[in-house]
C-alpha cells in the first residue's frame, strides 16, 4: 500500500529518503505523460486565438493553470517548499492555519523557480513528441492532463534544492571552497555523477516499458504496443529533467552560505 | 502512440469503439488510484473544520473541486456529453466559442447525473481501502489526487450512457417492450453479462499488478510489492463501478423514447 514520500522530518532528511522520492516521482511523472497521450495536440490549446474572450490569458493552458494555481494557494499549497508555481506573481495567500512544514532549506531557496524554463520546455519541445497530430475538441481534460504534467515535472526537477542540501550537509568541506568560489562549474562537477544518470536513464526506460504497455487477459495481444513510446523517458531526464535539476543545485548551493 | 478514444463521430459509434474506451480509462483510474495513495488518508480534507474560514466549502476537497469545476465551465468542460460537473449548481458557463461536439445521445441523457452516489462511494467507502494512516500535511496534492480519481470514476460510469445508446440502437427490439413498459429490472437483465464482468474483473487486477509494481532495474528487487493492493480493482469494478454504470444505462434507456 502507499508510502508517504513527503520530507516530513529532519531525520528523515538523508539520501535514501531523497532517492525514494525521486524514483517514486518517476513513475508520476511517466503516468502524467502517459494520460496526457489520450489526447492528439490540440494545437489550439496552447494558442491566444481560442481565448480571445478571455483578456488576460495567453492560451487556454495558461488560463487553467493560473486559475488552478490561485485556488489552490487559497488553501495554502505553496506553503509547501516542494511546490513551486508557473505563475508567482499575485497569487493569493491562502486563507487557512498554516501547516507546520519543517524548515529543512536555507531560507534562500524560496527564491529559485525555473518553471519559465520547464514551461517552455514542455509545450514547444516535449509535447511534439509525444502527442499525435489532430484536434479532437477535448481541450479542457487536455490543458488539465498538461497542467499534471507541468507540475509533476517542475516538482522532481526543483527537488534538486532537497538533493543539493543532503549534499552538502554530507560533505561540506567538498562543497564550501566551490560555494565560496562562487564557481559554478566546479559545483556542477562535484554534482554531476555519469553512472548514476545512466542507471537513471535505464530505469526511466524500463518503467516506461511497463507502465506504457497495452495489458489484456491475452498476452499475445498487443504485445510491444505502448501508449508512449520508452524511450522518450530517457530523453526527457537526459535533455532536461536531469540538466534542469542540476541547474536547480548549483543555484541553491550558490546561497547556501549566505 | 497515443490514440484518441474520444466519440467524435456519429459512425465511430459502435460497440468497438464503446470498449476501447472503457478499456483506456480503467488505464486512467488505476493511475489515479496509484497516485492518490503516495498520501495517507489526510483525513483533515474531507473535515469542515480545516475549512472554517471558508464558509460556503464543507471541506478542502469540497472547495477544491467546486473551484475547479468553475473554471473548467468557463472554459467549456461541460459541454461535451462525456463531463459531469460533481456540483452542477450555478456553474459558470462558458465563455469560449462552442465546440461542435456530435450529438449522439437522447436529450433527456444530460438530466442524469449520479456524482452525489460518486462521491458518497469514493470518499467513505473507496478511500479508506487504499490509503494508510496518517497525516502528512499534503492536503493540497492529495484533494487534486482525489478530484483526478473522482472525475475517472465519474467519466467512466457516465459513459453507460453511450454504452446503453449503443445497446439500443444495436437491438432495439430487444429493448423497446422493456422501455414501453418501464420495467427496470428486465432493463438490467438485459445489460447483464456475467461473463463479461467476470473478465473485466480479471482484466483489472491483471493491470493493477502491472501499473502498481515497484519497477527496478534489478528485477529480483521488490517483487511483489505493489503501490496499491491489485485486488482493490476487481471489488472496485464489481461492487460500485459495474452496478453504477448499469444504473446509468437504465436511467438513460427508460428516457430513450421520450
Amino acid at each position: 500500500m502507499g508510502a508517504c514520500n513527503t520530507i516530513t522530518t529532519m531525520k528523515s532528511l538523508n539520501l535514501d529518503s531523497i532517492r525514494e522520492s525521486l524514483i517514486r516521482q518517476e513513475d508520476t511523472i511517466i503516468f502524467s505523460l502517459i494520460e496526457r497521450s489520450k489526447f492528439p495536440i490540440n494545437s489550439p490549446v496552447y494558442s491566444p486565438s481560442l481565448v480571445s474572450t478571455l483578456p488576460s490569458s495567453k492560451s487556454l493552458l495558461h488560463f487553467i493553470v493560473q486559475q488552478s494555481e490561485a485556488i489552490q494557494s487559497q488553501v495554502g499549497r505553496y506553503g509547501s517548499p516542494e511546490e513551486h508555481p508557473f505563475f508567482p506573481d499575485n497569487l493569493p495567500s491562502s486563507v487557512l492555519p498554516q501547516y507546520n512544514h519543517p524548515q529543512i532549506l536555507h531560507p534562500t531557496a524560496a527564491a529559485i523557480n525555473i518553471n519559465e524554463t520547464i514551461w517552455d520546455m514542455y509545450v514547444n519541445q516535449l509535447l511534439p513528441l509525444f502527442t499525435t497530430e489532430g484536434d479532437d475538441g477535448n481541450y479542457v481534460p487536455t490543458a488539465t492532463s498538461d497542467l499534471q504534467c507541468l507540475q509533476a515535472i517542475s516538482r522532481r526537477i526543483h527537488y534538486g534544492k532537497f538533493v543539493a542540501e543532503v549534499k552538502y550537509r554530507d560533505a561540506p568541506e567538498d562543497y564550501g571552497p566551490a560555494i565560496r568560489a562562487q564557481d559554478r562549474d566546479a559545483l556542477m562537477e562535484l554534482l554531476t555523477f555519469e553512472k548514476v544518470e545512466e542507471m537513471l536513464k535505464r530505469r526511466v526506460e524500463k518503467k516506461a516499458r511497463v507502465f506504457a504497455q497495452e495489458v489484456s487477459l491475452n498476452d499475445m495481444d498487443k504485445r510491444e504496443k505502448y501508449k508512449i513510446d520508452p524511450c522518450l523517458l530517457p530523453r526527457l531526464y537526459g535533455e532536461w529533467i536531469m540538466p534542469l535539476t542540476k541547474l536547480v543545485e548549483v543555484e541553491y548551493l550558490l546561497k547556501r552560505l549566505d
